[in-house]
Formats: C-alpha cells, structure tokens, sequence
C-alpha cells in the first residue's frame, strides 16, 4: 500500500494532482457502479418502507432495526444494537468498519422512525406502508407504475410514495448503499466510518441521551455526519451546520361539560372552539410574528460568517411563492432565510368537535390544538414553553396539566390544559469553518458540477445539541431529499433521482481526500 | 252520543263542572293504561331506534318511513307516504284520524331523520343505533342493563342510549302511543288528528315547502302540535309559541397547496389554523357578543305578554352552571331566557390537520369551521349570512364558495371558501294569546300538578315558519324530552320517563276539553 501521508509530506503539490485526478476517477467509479444498482436497491429500498415505522410500536420498529442490520452485514459491517436501559423502546442499529491508515472517524446518523400517519388523509390509492411508484408527483399528473420488469425502464424523474421514503429511510438507504458503492466500485475508505441509525428521531430521541452516555466511548468520533432533511429548493445538494430546537405542546381549552345544543344553549353556554381560536389569536399578529412576551429575546444573533453564507444561498422565494400557491409569506417582509433563524410558533393542527358531514348544530366541551415551537441558539426549551404558558394565563386562564376537576371548573371562569409532549431540545450550531467539515464539502462537491449550498441553520430540527453536550462532538448535517416530499404529512414521497445522489454524496465522503 | 256543545250552552257551569271531574276520570284511566304499556312500547321503541336515519341515507329513512306507518297501521290509523317532487327524499308519514261532531283539528309534528353521528365519539359500549338502557346516565355512575324478563321490573327513571332517542323519535312515538292510550283507555278524542311525521328537519327540512304546498289542502288544520324538543329544565312540562331560525355555514381558509414541514417553513409559509383562529376570533368579544357589524340590529324585541311570559319561567342558571360545570355564562351578565331571544354565531366545530396522536410538525394546507347561526324574529336568513359574510371580506379576506384556484391563489394574500349548507330558514312566533293554544295547555295541565312552563320562543330552531308562510297555519312545539340528553351530540339518550309522560300530554291533547 502507498503511504499517502508521507507522499503528501514530500511532494505537496504533485500529491495535489494526483490526489485530485485519482478522486475524480474514483467518483466516475462510483457513480457507474450507483447507476448499475439502481433497480436491485429499490426492490429493497420498498420493502424497508413497508415496515410500519411509528412510535410507540416497538414491535414494528424492532423489525426495521433488525432489517437495517440485515442490510448492513449483506454488505459485511458487523452490527449490533445500542438499547438504553428503558425496556421496549426502539434501538440505535450501530456498526462500524475500520479503515488502515485513516486518522478521521466519521459516524454517519440517520433515523428509521417516522412521524404519525392518518392514513385516511392520503391521496385515494396511496397507504402509508405500501411503497408505491407513481410518474411523477400525483398532484401534477403523475400516474401510479409497478416496478418495471426491465430494469433499464426505470426512471430517475419517478416517485416513491410512502411514509418514511424520504423522512428518513432514504438517509438511512443511502448511507449503507453508499458504503456498498465505495467498497464495490474497487475505491477504498479514507476514513474509519461509523453507522448509526436511530428509532426515536420524531418523537424527540427520548432515550439518545441514555444511550451517548452508555456508549460514549464507542461514539467517540471526528464528526457526525447527520443525514436528514432535504435538499436546498435550487435543487443544489446542500450541507447544514445547525439545526432549530423543537418542542411541542398540546393545549385543551373547555366548555360545558356535555355537548350542548347549539340552539337551546346558544349565546349562553361557552364555546371552546371561540376560546381557543381568540387564545391563539392572541399569540401572533397578522404577519405572523409572535406577539407573546419576550418570545424573540434570547435570540443570540447569527455571526458575520453565518450572514454571509445566508447571502449566498440562490433566492427560492419567487419559486416557492408559485409552486405552494402563497401570495404573501409571513414575516412582514423579512426573507425567508433570516425567518428560519428565527424561533417559531406553529399550530401542526386543530380540532373542535366536527366539520364536513359530521358536523352537529353543537356546541363542543373541548377544543384542542397542538403547537410546535422551533428554537434557535440562545432559546432554552423550558423557558421558551414557559413563555407561551405564561401568555396563556395572561390571557385570564388557569393552566393545568390535567382535565380539569369539578372544583376548577367552579372556580375558574377560563381553564386550559397545557401539557408538553416529549422533552423536546435545544438548537444547536457547528462553526462553519470547521476544518474536518471543509474537507467533506470538498468531498461532496466533487459529485455535483453546481455550487452546494451551505446552511449555518436547517430550519427543521434534530436532537444534535446531545452531540455537543454529551459526546462534546461537531454535527454537521447532508440534506438529501427533494424539498416537496410532503414531509410529515400525507402522502410523503421521494423523488428517486435524489436518492441516488445521495447514495453517490455518502461515497464520496467514505472516500474523504 | 251526549250532544256536549248542547249541554255546555244551556247549561255552562254544571258542564264545566261536569267536564272537569270527567276530564280527571279521563287522565287517571289514561296514566293507567300507559302505567300498563310501557315495556311493550320501550320493546317497540327501541326496534325503531336501531334503524339509521341520517340524511342522506335514503334507504334507511325509508326503513323508518315504512316502520311508522306500520305503527299507525297496528294502531287502525290509515297512512300514506306524501313525497315531494324531488326523488328519493326520506317522505312524511301522514295519517288521519275523523273525530264524530269535532270542530277542531289539529295536526301531531314530529320527525324521525336524526343528526349526523360520529360513532367513533361515543363511549365505549355505545353505538347510535344499538339502543342499549341504562341505569342512570352513563358520566353519572349508570350501568348498562338489558331489558329485563319481568316486566315489573321496569324503572322510569332509566336511560335509553341511540340517536334520536330523544330527538325526535321520541316525539314520533309518543304521539302515536298517546293515540293508542286514548283510544285503547276507552276515551274519545275531543278533535280531529292529522298525523305528521317529516324525514328531513335536521337537513333544515329541505323538501318540507314542496310538501306544504303539493298537499295544502289536507294539512289545512286549526292548530300545530310540534313534538320536539327539551322540556324545561326545572322538569315541568312546557309549551313553546316560537322557535329560532338557523344556518349553517361551511369556511376554509388556506396556506401552502401542499403540507409543509413546521421546520423548514416556519415562519415564512401561512398558517391557514391560525388564520382561522384570528378570523374566527374577530367574530366575538370575550364576553361572546358578536362583534360583526349590525349583528343585533334587525331583531324584533319580545311583547310585553312574553317579556311577562319570560319573568315567570323558574330559574334555572344556577342549576345548569353546576351541573355543566360552567363557572362564567358568555352574554356579559345578560340572563339565559334574554340571550336565547336573541341571534347566535356558534362554532359547531373546527379542524386542521391532526391532534393528539395523529398530531404532525406540519404546516396544514387548509383549516375548516362550522358556523350555526340561529335567527329570531326580524332576522333573514340570507341578510344574516350576509353580514358575516361581508365581515370576513372587511378583515382583508377574498371570498369564494369554491376551491380557490391558482390564479386566485397568486392574487389573493387571504382567500376563505364560504358555502351556505342547506337552505336555512327564519325564526317564527305564534302569539301567545291564541285561544285554542289556550285550550291545549289546559289540556296538558290537567295530566301534571306542577305548573306548566310557557316560553315566547325555543332557542332551538324548527322550519315552523313554512307553517305560517305556506299553509296560514299556527304553530306551537309541546317539548317533552329531558334536558340533559345530549340531542344533536355522542351519547344522546332519554330518561324513561318524560317518554311515559310526553304519552300523557299528548292523550290529554287529543282528549281536548
């Protein structure tokens, strides 16, 4: 074996060439062997989505734990799972190949868990965990396909529908194909590579931090390499080096005690439904900017590095502006980029009673909504879910954390059930000139002729300031799907051709040089 | 045959002395004979109660259609279907009955078409349409109970669990069970008696006008009996000389054309939950006062009789705040029976994507209301739609009663989709003068030693305006169902009882003297 350190001493700058001659050819390797394997990985790429994936089924999310490590040792990594010592919950599927001669380790994070499903709210023909092909996406005309019997049929323009194909068996998929596609396209690792996939991501990676601490000599690494989200709305593959906090809360605000006809109580009687709407009402203005107490004051600033890379992200607004059917964005005219550096407050979603057929001439005992809050750097989550409670009872609510009992109800005249759902977690920011992350730009860079785009901050959110805190370790984040996945939502999809480079992203940073 | 118009002349207060004792004999043999019926009629009613009847369930409401006509069949009641122009509409059961030597005729309304249910909200162990008893009310300790062997074994005070349990079946049994107990008790009805059972009011009773119209001349009558309703809340029996019109109204207000996830567009992409809940808001103060500009300003003000009316219906406020666990009534102070006089903007229920498990980080691509607005006397049903209408327009939305489209979507910055659903129908009064009401009430006196509630207007609503505009007719709704029995909602049911008693009152009608 040639020792590339010694050569690199002696002879920089012939190394240079030939290290840069050699790496493109590698990549040429690489990208014909990813091009052959296309079909064979989607035959299998479909049964892992088949798997249901929601929390808590924790028998089902153990069968994609034990699918994930039967993918990895076909390709012969070495597995085994990482369990906290709660009993039940979802395992990390870890393994890890060494490299001779490498000095860098990079472990390389996706999560096979994905967010809830209501099956009944998907298109007519399209289920969750039945993987299915369709032309194109299926609001602009595509058509639902079988698997071809040629492989050479398949096309890269094409969807996959189905929970998770996206969000995040394919960061998961293209981690192990890209593995695969290194090792046999005849390139060898740069690096000692560490695989970790995890079952918890969308409910909050409520037992990670168990986990980091019991094997916190085994995660010991250079960088994490988080494969999530998606990819830059230019189209442009895209590296992230933060991401926001997360934290949702569930609120329930009260009427009556039994459902009430509308006639015979109305104007009398309390609707929930009107409380809760002038309760939410009452958190932001009409741009959409948080009008609850100090909700923007620990905003620590981004820095001149992070403005900068801001202002060299191609401009989607327009773009986007077209393609989701919005005429004014929220902001009162700041840009989309500065608001994603910002702390959010989101309704995902809320219920009163009924609409559309099975609406009664009612009046509801209960209204509920679900709230998601986004955190930047400076946010804490406790204090920033103490905010909203806080607003709540300045609005005149007695906030509880339980149905409220009869004596409360006799007591207080506005009553609200404020409950937080999971930990939620803190936002979390690597430094944008990190030495070991320039070199997988670099690396990533070699597979694509455009410009990637370079993120401080994901607007979505990962548990990545665990990294930092208990493994005292630098994420950086390869965002891989196409944008309009439907991400968390119905009918969730992957445009395949991002797959594919992703698979081709993730072997050119095993081979790191 | 005594010639009783001969004998009242010549000799008036021998007879009236003569038909009080006689009247009296009459309601203990009556109360006799219903004390005997009841299991037999509980077996029949609840064989009626397990047929569906929810528009537009056409098969079904002709199941019911054909079930009550037997019932008056078995009762030697002639019946006939009356159907409207338009096919396929759940049909009224008519039916008459000529009383030898009576001047007067009075027409039985009830109707058998029920609310739209959500099984999925009922408790467990309940269905609509598997009648199942109860010991007590269920949120009250009630077990649930078969019907027993022993017929003796009956309790009055029992719970009855379907839909339309109470609204209206019980209405449509006791009319025709208060027949047979007159009948069968050996009394003899005092009038004539039409029979009318509709299919259609809780659709806003769609195809009632055609009806009205087509048979104009066979519902010619002297009075409307409308059997429905709550009684009062103390439990006396009542009277009601008016009722509440009302409308439905469907809103969605939009974001993004597709799910977004709550990170990677939080802050920048619309929330249309939000929107709502800020539209929606705009609507009412805290007190629940409409705020929507000249929302009060068309209402006809109560007479001096039924503000005096009014005065002297026991109080019921404390009662229902404890029993409903309400700390604070909306209407700023204002009392119950003045706040049903007047119009209401209530939200029957509200959605946007998912809560509680289903709940999602998403940005919901469309959130959905249903308004009831019920309409007393001076209001119009399309003037009031109006008025809300124009104040979504004044808070800077553009409306339209389809799906906006992307031409709209690119123009306008808030689009909200309004849809009147079904037609709506305006507020009526009788007065409460009126002398054979006088008579009637008298009648149902006779059957109960407390004194009997009489109310200027329901704050319910029923088409009893088509009474008046269509057919010259006067309307009054004898109410007899308990107040607590979760009509329109989950769980609706009826206390034994008032279905033994409700038979009474009607007897007593028919008897009339």
């Amino acid at each position: 074996m040639i020792n590339f350190k010694l050569m690199k001493r002696l002879f920089p700058v012939l190394f240079l060439i030939a290290t840069s001659i050699s790496a493109q050819s590698d990549i040429e390797k690489i990208k014909s062997y990813v091009s052959n394997k296309k079909y064979d990985w989607l035959k299998e790429f479909m049964e892992f989505i088949a798997i249901p994936n929601i929390n808590p089924d924790s028998i089902n999310l153990h069968q994609n734990a034990y699918f994930i490590q039967k993918l990895l040792n076909d390709r012969g990594v070495h597995t085994e799972l990482l369990k906290p010592d709660m009993k039940g919950v979802a395992p990390v599927v870890y393994g890890e190949i060494l490299t001779p001669g490498a000095t860098k380790t990079i472990a390389f994070y996706a999560h096979y868990d994905g967010q809830p499903v209501n099956p009944a709210q998907w298109l007519s023909g399209l289920s969750p965990f039945k993987p299915q092909l369709a032309t194109d996406r299926m609001d602009r005309g595509g058509k639902f396909i079988s698997l071809p019997e040629n492989k050479n049929d398949l096309n890269d323009d094409w969807r996959l529908y189905g929970r998770s194909s996206a969000d995040d068996k394919a960061g998961v998929y293209a981690i192990i194909a890209g593995y695969e596609a290194l090792k046999e396209s005849g390139c060898t690792a740069g690096i000692n590579i560490k695989f970790f996939f995890e079952g918890q991501e969308e409910m909050g990676s409520t037992n990670l931090p168990d986990i980091m601490i019991k094997y916190k000599e085994k995660l010991n690494t250079d960088l994490w390499l988080i494969a999530d989200g998606p990819r830059h709305q230019s189209g442009r593959k895209q590296v992230v080096f933060g991401v926001r906090g997360d934290v949702n809360l569930g609120i329930n605000v009260f009427g009556a005690k039994r459902p009430l006809h509308s006639g015979n109580y109305g104007n009398w009687a309390p609707n929930p439904a009107m409380r809760l709407a002038q309760l939410l009402a009452s958190m932001k203005d009409k741009n959409g900017n948080v009008t609850i107490k100090n909700f923007y004051t620990d905003v620590v600033p981004l820095t001149a590095a992070e403005l900068k890379a801001l202002n060299e992200v191609p401009e989607v607004e327009e773009l986007l502006k077209k393609e989701l059917g919005i005429n004014k964005p929220d902001g009162g005219g700041k840009k989309y980029l500065e608001l994603l550096s910002l702390p959010t407050l989101n309704i995902n979603g809320f219920q009163s009673a009924n609409v559309g057929a099975q609406a009664a001439n009612i009046i509801p005992t209960v209204a509920s909504a679900v709230l998601d809050l986004r955190l930047v750097k400076g946010n804490n989550v406790d204090k920033q879910m103490k905010k909203v409670v806080d607003h709540i009872k300045m609005q005149g609510y007695y906030v509880t954390d339980k149905e409220p009992t009869d004596d409360e109800r006799a007591k207080y005249p506005l009553i609200a059930q404020v409950r937080k759902i999971g930990n939620g977690y803190n936002a979390q920011r690597t430094p944008m000139n990190l030495p070991i992350a320039q070199e997988v730009i670099k690396a990533i860079q070699r597979t694509t002729p455009d410009k990637m785009v370079l993120l401080p901050s994901l607007g979505g959110s990962l548990p990545l300031y665990m990294f930092e805190t208990i493994l005292k370790a630098q994420p950086i984040t390869l965002t891989m799907v196409n944008y309009d996945n439907n991400q968390h939502a119905e009918n969730e999809n992957l445009h395949l051709k991002f797959l594919w480079e992703a698979i081709e992203s993730v072997a050119a940073v095993m081979k790191f040089y």
